[in-house]
């Protein structure tokens, strides 16, 4: 039986994944079913402990494409697979948020926005998208399509990843040494890395001065990967033109965070790129046969990497 | 002889045409010359009478896409030809300029940067690309490019012109009444056409009030579409979600008009496209060339229709 954790569209995915695999039983959260029967779940930032009763698990699939809330958890055991999704209408809604923070910068729009609230009409240098370096770090199933895009719009791309990664004609670099070779020689710095534990804090004190003044980062991977404090004194000494940030530390950010109200940060709520509910069914179905044919899957996480 | 004027950039123009036309005479305002040695000028935006001296000129490259401020004067004899820029690097800037508005409206970045403002984390609902109609109006060297490269992001575009067109897989309509029966149908409205006697007002009261409730407006065409004093009404009756405005009536905005402090209003100094000096004058070099050798050239503006 697969059983089904959503904290909302709960109704829709179920009658999507009702009609993607009529052959199987399904349940949902918070529906009484037999533990011993429950196989298969597809699940969503699930409570503590909510695996603990399935002695016949097999397969977690996670419907997003974060997984360190699952890895951070002690129920589900090792033996379990744990299958992610891979873009499912995410990267493009990924590109678009990115492509929104490039250009915000690229065409000065902050600039604009201040000289219109001082009733000042001055034309800022034209900067065309070729004069603009955007460095992606992540080039995984998200990261390597905005990389790609931002590219074929005539941006000058490099993207970051842990091993070595050839993506069309986007220049791409690995590892440390090259990232604080890449930071200086940034004017935008887009994130979609995973929270791992070698990603936390990545973009620390001493790394965020690396960045050229004046250029702008966007985080839409996870917020465990700048150190918020040293951000804020960063922006706060006026080193950076602006920061937009869809995660954070702590989610929801807190009411009292200066982020808030910081002239230089704009804030999203954790929407970047949400799960696309026809995708995410689908790919679910296809791996839920996949596995159960013994065939390759896409998506399963490498727990001892953390992603 | 070429005769150039320039507001800007004109030293970097100059030494532009003189490698480009390294077998041309060019001179450049405000030198003395003899006036019955020019032949052609490339300008922009000279001041009125400037051509009345040249007794012999035979063509005037304008440099830029609009010819309304070429037009409306009457110091260029009817047998001179006005040519104009076509893309010329401008296509490029014209699309990152809309695709701007368009994400600001499809990704709600106008109501986060109000929660932001009041401190409230809340995801709004996730609008895919796909849900999003834009009628582009004007088909001609941009609005086509702009038009097409929506398309291709899968948002669903509409694009209006006088005459029929075919624009890839863009859905083309043209004239009055299949305006009146696209605005209704239409999320972001997008202007690149040119100031006619026929595109001026032509988003008036009555077909602003066709477009639906929270529908955006961009202009970058020319200020002349619209009458701004409905556009205030209609927005201060928060019909529309923002308008984003290049381009004005008159320019620079004057410093007390209502534009400038208003909530649902974006300004941008007529920054849209700007002309890319190096493609600008190879154009410009190509078809002085091109007239001199009685080929057809691109660009060659129809008085008569007035762009
Ligand atoms: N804000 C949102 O709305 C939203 C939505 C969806 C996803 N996300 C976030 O985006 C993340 C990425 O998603 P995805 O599907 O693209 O993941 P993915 O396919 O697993 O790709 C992860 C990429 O990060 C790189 N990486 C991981 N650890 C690294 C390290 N220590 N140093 C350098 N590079 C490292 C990987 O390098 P290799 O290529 O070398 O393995 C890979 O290129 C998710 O984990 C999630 O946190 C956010
Ligand atoms: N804000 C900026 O920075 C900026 C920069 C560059 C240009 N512009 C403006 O953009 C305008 C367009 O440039 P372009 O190079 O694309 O011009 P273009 O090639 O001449 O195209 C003009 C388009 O507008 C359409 N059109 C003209 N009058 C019309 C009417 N009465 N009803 C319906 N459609 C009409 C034409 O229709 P047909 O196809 O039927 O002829 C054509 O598709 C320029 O004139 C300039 O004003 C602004």
């Amino acid at each position: 039986m697969l059983y089904l954790y959503s904290p909302d569209q709960q109704e829709l995915y179920f009658r999507l994944l009702q009609e993607a695999l009529p052959d199987r039983e399904i349940a949902c959260w918070p529906q009484e079913v037999d533990p011993e029967a429950v196989t298969h779940a597809a699940v969503w930032m699930p409570p503590a402990g909510f695996f603990r009763r399935f002695p016949n698990l097999q397969a977690v699939f996670v419907m997003g494409a974060g997984v360190d809330q699952m890895l951070g958890r002690d129920d589900i055991p090792e033996q379990v697979a744990i299958v992610r999704l891979t873009d499912a209408g995410m990267a493009k809604q990924m590109i678009e948020y990115c492509l929104y923070g490039v250009l915000h910068y690229q065409r000065y729009m902050d600039v604009y926005r201040q000289q219109q609230g001082a009733g000042q009409w001055l034309a800022q240098p034209t900067r065309l998208a070729g004069e603009v370096r955007v460095s992606v770090l992540g080039l995984g199933q998200l990261g390597a399509q905005v990389a790609q895009h931002l590219a074929g719009m005539g941006y000058r791309v490099t993207g970051w990843s842990r091993q070595p990664r050839a993506v069309g004609q986007v220049n791409c670099v690995h590892g440390d040494a090259a990232l604080r070779a890449l930071l200086p020689e940034t004017d935008v710095l887009f994130s979609v890395l995973p929270a791992t534990p070698e990603t936390r804090h990545l973009l620390d004190a001493e790394r965020l001065a690396l960045l050229p003044k004046d250029s702008a980062i966007i985080n839409a991977g996870r917020g465990s990967l700048i150190d918020e404090e040293a951000l804020l004194a960063h922006l706060n000494r006026g080193h950076l033109r602006f920061v937009m940030l869809d995660v954070f530390a702590q989610e929801p950010l807190a009411a009292d965070h200066p982020f808030w109200l910081h002239p230089r940060v704009m804030i999203t709520p954790h929407v970047a790129a949400d799960t696309v509910p026809e995708e995410a069914v689908s790919q679910i179905a296809a791996n839920l046969r996949g596995l159960a044919a013994g065939e390759p899957v896409t998506g399963v996480v490498e727990r001892c990497r953390g992603y």
